[in-house]
């Protein structure tokens, strides 16, 4: 009856695009389009963009919906989660049935691809009557970095880790490898490591006009990353980063 | 001078193709097709059809050229890729010397992203003189295979380790993860671990017409891959196969 589309649309350049994101967009009967408030609105636009670049159905129909905040208040991390994870779900189902009823094609826009560090697939598996599920991969920050600087991601033949900010600041150099990629970091996590024998490759706006890409020993170049990050935030309002650590064996 | 655009083709979709890649294979003055024996001309195929399909542009050349086979004689692993790797790079300078000469830009189309177990980007800067190396990202096969499972990566605020099957086999469980990808599996790595508390998530020929995908409790579901693949090998001629492995806390 329902099919839900999770569509990867790549971390920030619209070239990042696949023909199979372009393919389902044009698939959709409903392509909907979530406002985050005003900090994060540069992303709804690259949404709205896509949309215009690359939709030619005349059928189908865009539709902007307002996601809730995430109650900041809630102590339990996983509970505060699953409680959003609820919200949201309800969100979509009422902007489903409010611009496309019970039956027909929607798509939604992800941000890299939709099995990194994403909740839609989580939130889409909560949906009454659950729907077809379908999902698109797009290209995620970590290629975009690992392109920006041309760089081998793992050593040959060996492992890599990807973690968050969170786990590396609490848990230092993390085991079982010597290559690590580091999401969703709130701040400068790698401070709180050793630089000793350390590499960075770090990226911010991967893919959009402002890209910023350093690299180079954590010693010398981690305190300019922190003072660029810094700037980059200042101007933008926001900021998207991640980086590549390797220490040598 | 010469600048070398590897550009990531994604893993069997040629849907898969991101709109940079198109541009970037139409900028190419020639695209370099390397033909790697008959086990894998599925391969070179995929490579001549992505070219058919995509190429508007009636300057860029195709040449394709051969590519010589890995010394398997060479006892120490590292020694044996190093010298291979030499090979390639000079088999990639005869190939551009022949057909375009010491100016231009050369393309190579690289199997799902050129960061992820792939030698290219360091043949590239085996060439003398040094091109301009540009990288094209694409999709993974590890996005592929999530998106064909529809499965999260990570668990929420988790770090996954992405490993190849020798290491599993020859290391067990890695440390640091409770979800661990692994690649490069020339047989079933997962044999070798205890299934107690492990699940799967099988995929091999992934994005092409063959796909097959299987998933599960690692003690039930196991031994049902390991048929399934050797049957599909041995009617394929060749296999190329990824899987996710995650533990329950
Ligand atoms: C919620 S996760 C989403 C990841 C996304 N699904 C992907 O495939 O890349 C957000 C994190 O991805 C990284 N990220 C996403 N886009 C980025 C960009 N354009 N430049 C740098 N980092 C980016 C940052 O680490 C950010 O904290
Ligand atoms: C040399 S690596 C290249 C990886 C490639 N650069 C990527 O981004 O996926 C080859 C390994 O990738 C995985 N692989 C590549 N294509 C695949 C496909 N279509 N289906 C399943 N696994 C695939 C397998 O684990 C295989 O052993």
């Amino acid at each position: 009856m329902l099919t839900l589309s999770l569509i990867g649309i790549g971390c920030g350049d619209p070239e990042q695009l696949t023909l199979a994101a372009i393919r389902a967009i044009n698939a959709a009967d409903l392509v909907l389009i979530p406002r985050k408030g005003t900090q994060k609105s540069d992303l709804a636009e690259l949404r709205r963009t896509i949309c215009s670049d690359v939709l030619t159905n005349k059928q189908t129909r865009i539709a902007e919906f307002d996601l809730p905040e995430r109650d900041a208040g809630e102590a339990d991390y996983r509970k505060g989660v699953d409680g959003w994870h609820d919200t949201v779900a309800a969100t979509w189902s009422q902007a489903i049935a409010k611009h496309l009823g019970h039956a027909g094609r929607v798509a939604l826009l992800i941000w890299g691809d939709p099995s990194l560090y994403d909740s839609s697939l989580r939130i889409a598996r909560r949906l009454v009557p659950l729907p077809t599920i379908e999902v698109i991969p797009g290209i995620t920050s970590i290629q975009a970095l690992c392109a920006a600087h041309a760089l081998p991601l793992n050593d040959i033949g060996e492992p890599f880790l990807v973690t968050t900010g969170r786990r590396l600041r609490e848990g230092g150099w993390p085991d079982g490898a010597d290559t690590v990629v580091v999401m969703l970091d709130g701040g400068t996590a790698f401070q709180s490591l050793d630089p000793e024998g350390l590499q960075i490759w770090w990226g911010a706006y991967l893919g959009m006009s402002d890209q910023i890409v350093m690299s180079g020993a954590l010693a010398e170049i981690g305190p300019r990353i922190v003072a660029a990050r810094q700037q980059a935030r200042e101007r933008h309002g926001w900021i998207m980063d991640s980086y590549i650590l390797k220490r040598r064996a």
